[in-house]
């Protein structure tokens, strides 16, 4: 395998102290020219070497005729030619031992074969030279804190971006530019910007990896239409949540024509969407449906405040207000739990008017003293104990005499309550939104907007105090077989991996067949044992109730015949003789092996839920126990283990720990497995456990 | 029944000629005095006459000491007093035969039984008086066309608003306020808006009914919190559908914390969030979920544009905004249908590097010869033929050069085909957005968000296109039986409904449930027969596969001897025999009478996914063949009655038409049916029908 370059070295990309820029144009507007344009208007701290072998100056620098020229050594290489001056322009960068170039043009991997040969040409000079690859086709990469600004990007024509601390990771250079462009209107300072075309080097993984080790940078936002390396994914994922850096995900291609689109757009081999649903989920990543939620749960993110628990208070100026954030709590998981009653009463006495249980629906009655409001947010921080604060305020913010004091009370009533959350639901011009921005409030137009954000904010925190997943960690076990197995060597294999089974034997002849069924106890159940045969049901394969010996007995015959009829060509190993299980609730988990992220445990309430309702949750293994009652919480039919109709409970622990088992074994065995069906399964009540009753177990390579 | 008085007196209310304020204040920042200041600064076309003893003059114009002083009669009288001083003031207005009366003051109905009873003088001395009555406890009303504005709605306070065509009615004053004031924003003119706070008199159902019937009205916002009289709202809304005007709704008090918040907010009865839903869907109406939502739908209504179908066409700058795009229209119900192949052939010839299926993804090519772009639009159109098309040009409006160009080649584009709805997303400044809006475009920055608006239109143009539901006409049928009602009776009954049941006998001895049994034909079902025994199965009244005569007998002995058991008071009537039904999958169908809206049919799958799933459709009765068929399609389970796991699809229509009788029963009998329970009921194979097992019928009074 490949060794994968340290992240280190992204940092002379990010964090250059010199640049040149080959194909360098005097014209402002074109693709070649505007990087220098930027590097100027942005005031860039290092030198900038404009190659151009036909020019003097461009733009006003002094221009050089070739790299070689250049009196020092480009920390970067802006690769602004076309397609067919690439490669040698790739050549001198390596001979005069630049660390990183950008290439902007297209016509590489994703215009076909012939493109694709170039780009691995390229990317081979490049690795054996140590030169660090971004693009080809991307829209390059910037640090506005030095100034460097190694992109065309039309979308700083207006403005240059803020310095700050978000990092932007996108496969997309035009979806980058737009969310760039959408954090600086939204107030968001970038620290570093970063487009991956291609990936003919550098990736999205990297990428994200870099950014969450450094200090630098706060929130990473990311766009992605599919990743190559999903173990790499994963992992800078991994690193993101360790170093408490919330990741807000932009991954498109949910939908069947989307998907299509996707891979028209890029030449990504993309995983399926349900895995990588689940690799957000599991890594604490934020997966945003809109472009608007996306910058919302960022520009949330920005505040360094993650609220320690779900409870949220709400203020309004208005009952239906009031309600409305009420729906929007519960839809996203906030729980707008009442005041304390005796709290409640030192609401009441503060305003007589006020409907004090939470929300708190001051009534305009509020605004007439200023000092009533900021007594009453302190009351609810104090005695709610709440740790994210909503405050519904509608044009109040923008209207000329009330602007300024209702800021105020606000700020009073939240001094003394530094590490709570406080939001803003309120419609005012930019530059007051930036005042009470400037006050440590979050502010949203939307109430259901900014209910989205805090609970996304509420998820970072769990996803951050969860224990941390060793996910490089896993030990290979010994290979499987690489044979079809049956059912009870299939069984043997995975209980000692610590799925339980009942206790099963294996009969050669009718007589032992009825010997084992007397150990067992009757009832029993008799199932035909070929791996040749991997859906016994059919052709017949089982039979259930066997009542008494002579039953067995004449049972082994039946489905020795049934078996030669159906398939004459199978080798039947013998009958496996099984108690009969009854009672608890059938679910099924089973255990694929996606192309990109490797093995992934499925799970779901057994027949139609799964086959028809597609209720059905994956993780990727390996994972632990909180995740996998997580995993069981996530599908609708959840009610159906907590004892329905009557029923107990079932056994959820035991299910838990079924999954991890499931997901271990699957973690161990990467390259070798294809698929587990663990089908059914019944969840006994609980305390009582639980036992798979058939079992699947597809090796790679079978 | 109190007579409903026609909407046409609202007329003075909505348009008045002259305007009374009593109260009125020469401080033009209070409550008292804010409307005077909004009707000088609006314009009135009218006469205004603040009344005041006290003063001779109010923020300029000649005030009066009394309503009896004013030389005219008012068409509308706003009553700017305190609580004590409302009664008399009503009064007064009554004696000078003023035709509507503006009450702004709280402490009535909404703050307990004291105001209640004040509430309810006023009214009855109003109703008596042919006075009509907005409020109290309300922000009022305008109607900027004629400058009217009777309400202290601080959101006028640094802009008037435009004049339009949509109209706002709101139950909360505050709501309503804050969605005018984000219409106006939006560039939405408004002609009409009411809040009806207490609505003691004047309710939202007659306020929408009001400006349903208006020519000048286009589009209708609501806010409701919960209505009083089911049947009337329902009424005003089909009206608004027959006149096709879109209603675009904010119903909040979904969650449970949220309901109990608008109960506390109102003194309204409010039906249960499942109904409205269904009554929603029933009309037509759209049913926002956030505020953002509720404005983006009703200014994409005001284009006046809705879609013939669902079918959209996605013209982009960028594939990654392509596949996003393509994703939100599944997630919406949108058709992101290909290009004909002859099409992209003529696309692909004018952008060789574009992706040309659907979405186009033009790539900024386009942008170099906006000719190109212009041609290309027309393809897409006219080849594809979508209704709507939507373009993502993120911010290239906004850049100086490329903004006018750009709106010039997408109107070229566009120009023959003005039947289409085109949308751009695209971010731009105000004065930008402006702009291209002036040039047919509907404009959003989130392309989700232009997809949910665009979905919504489709959704109004299939409703309005649907037949007319008859609502008063159906007539009352023959009262049914105030007692408790054995199985066979319900079924006698609703056989004669038309909902169908199995051949069943009933049979008052051994011998006779012989006899039937043969009769029938074997195997049989036999059940107790008792109206006192509702539920069967509880104390074991229900004995299955009965195989011969002897056993048929045996029965009807055992279970006399088991209702004898645990239910010795109960009168038992007999066995009811009937013949073993099987195959076909499991459905369940009910009434239930909900307190404002009366008799609603449900409908779900049986088992778990009632009782578990909760996977259920409501629908108010009556409805016809297409809406039964949505009601069946909308269930997460559908897909069970299309034939899974090789089982044939089941008999849709059959069903659909049970759910149609089951309707027109309950419709028929709106006051004297409490529930009815069809469980389970068979839906067999297409052309086999279907069959209810059993059925409990409850009438009212029982």
């Amino acid at each position: 395998m490949q060794s994968v370059p340290s992240p280190a070295s992204l940092d002379s990309l990010f964090r250059p102290r010199s640049v040149a820029i080959l194909g360098a144009s005097d014209d402002a507007t074109r693709i070649s020219g505007r990087p220098v344009r930027y590097l100027i208007e942005g005031g860039f701290k290092g030198d900038i070497y404009p190659v151009n072998p036909n020019r003097e100056t461009v733009q006003g620098l002094k221009a050089y005729k070739s790299l070689a020229d250049c009196p020092g050594v480009p920390d970067v290489a802006i690769v602004a030619l076309p397609l067919g001056l690439t490669e040698q322009a790739i050549r001198d960068c390596v001979d005069r031992g630049v660390k990183g170039a950008v290439i902007f043009s297209a016509g590489y991997a994703e215009s076909g074969d012939d493109g694709l040969a170039v780009q691995d040409r390229i990317t081979a000079i490049a690795r054996a030279g140590g030169l660090r690859l971004l693009g080809p086709n991307c829209l390059g990469i910037f640090n506005p804190r030095i100034g460097f600004f190694g992109t065309f990007t039309q979308s700083l024509d207006r403005e240059m971006p803020k310095p700050g601390e978000l990092g932007i990771v996108s496969q997309s250079g035009a979806y980058g530019s737009h969310i760039a462009y959408l954090a600086r209107r939204r107030g968001i300072g970038i620290g570093y910007w970063i487009t991956t075309g291609n990936e003919a080097d550098i990736d999205v993984s990297e990428a994200i990896e870099w950014m969450a080790g450094r200090d630098d940078v706060k929130v990473i936002m990311a766009y992605v239409e599919g990743v190559r390396n999903g173990p790499r994914f994963r992992a800078a994922l991994e690193l993101a949540r360790r170093n408490r850096k919330p990741v807000v995900m932009m991954k498109v291609g949910r939908s069947e024509t989307g998907a299509k689109a996707a891979s028209s757009h890029t030449a990504s081999l993309a995983g399926s969407d349900a895995i990588y649903d689940a690799l957000f989920r599991q890594t604490g990543v934020y997966r945003a449906t809109t472009t608007e939620e996306q910058i919302d749960v960022a520009y949330a993110c920005m505040r360094g405040i993650l609220p320690k628990s779900n409870r949220l208070g709400v203020v309004t100026l208005s009952g239906g207000a009031g309600v409305l954030i009420c729906d929007a709590a519960e839809r996203h998981g906030l729980d707008v739990a009442p005041m304390p009653a005796a709290a409640q009463e030192k609401l009441q006495a503060l305003l007589p008017f006020a409907t004090v249980v939470n929300p708190v629906d001051t009534t305009a009655q509020a605004l007439n003293d200023m000092s009533l409001l900021a007594r009453n947010m302190e009351v609810i921080l104090e005695d709610g104990g709440y740790d994210a604060l909503i405050g519904f305020f509608t044009t109040v913010p923008n209207t000329r005499t009330l602007s300024g004091p209702l800021k105020k009370a606000i700020a009073d009533g939240c001094a003394r309550f530094g590490d709570r959350l406080i939001v803003m639901s309120m419609i005012g011009d930019p530059e007051v939104v930036a005042d009470y921005e400037a006050s440590g409030f979050l502010a949203f137009e939307d109430p259901e907007r900014a209910v989205i954000a805090i609970a996304a904010l509420v998820g970072f925190a769990r996803a951050f105090d969860a224990a941390p997943v060793q996910v490089g960690a896993v030990a290979r076990a010994e290979p499987l077989p690489a044979r079809a197995l049956a059912e009870h060597e299939a069984k043997a294999i995975l209980a000692k991996a610590g799925i339980p089974f009942l206790p099963e034997r294996l009969a050669g002849s009718a007589r032992e067949t009825g010997d084992a069924a007397a150990a067992l106890g009757f009832p029993v159940v008799l199932k035909i044992v070929s791996a040749a045969i991997e859906h016994k049901t059919e052709i017949g394969g089982v039979l259930l109730g066997i009542a008494d010996r002579a039953s067995a007995e004449a049972g082994f015959d039946e489905l020795m015949r049934r078996a030669r009829l159906h398939r004459p060509d199978a080798k039947v190993d013998g009958v496996l003789v099984a108690p009969m299980a009854k009672g608890g609730v059938e679910v099924i988990a089973g255990v694929t092996r996606d192309p990109v992220f490797g093995p992934a445990v499925m799970f779901g309430l057994g027949g139609v839920h799964v086959e028809v309702l597609r209720d059905v949750a994956f993780r990727l293994a390996p994972f632990d126990r909180d995740e996998a009652l997580r995993m069981i919480g996530s599908i609708r039919g959840r009610a159906l283990l907590d004892g329905v109709r009557g029923q107990a409970a079932s056994d959820v622990d035991a299910l838990a720990d079924l999954l991890v088992a499931l997901s271990a074994f699957a973690a161990a065995h990467p390259d070798d497995l294809e698929t587990i069906d663990l089908n059914p399964i019944l969840v006994r009540p609980v305390g009582e456990g639980i036992v798979a009753l058939d079992a699947l177990l597809v090796t790679r390579g079978t």
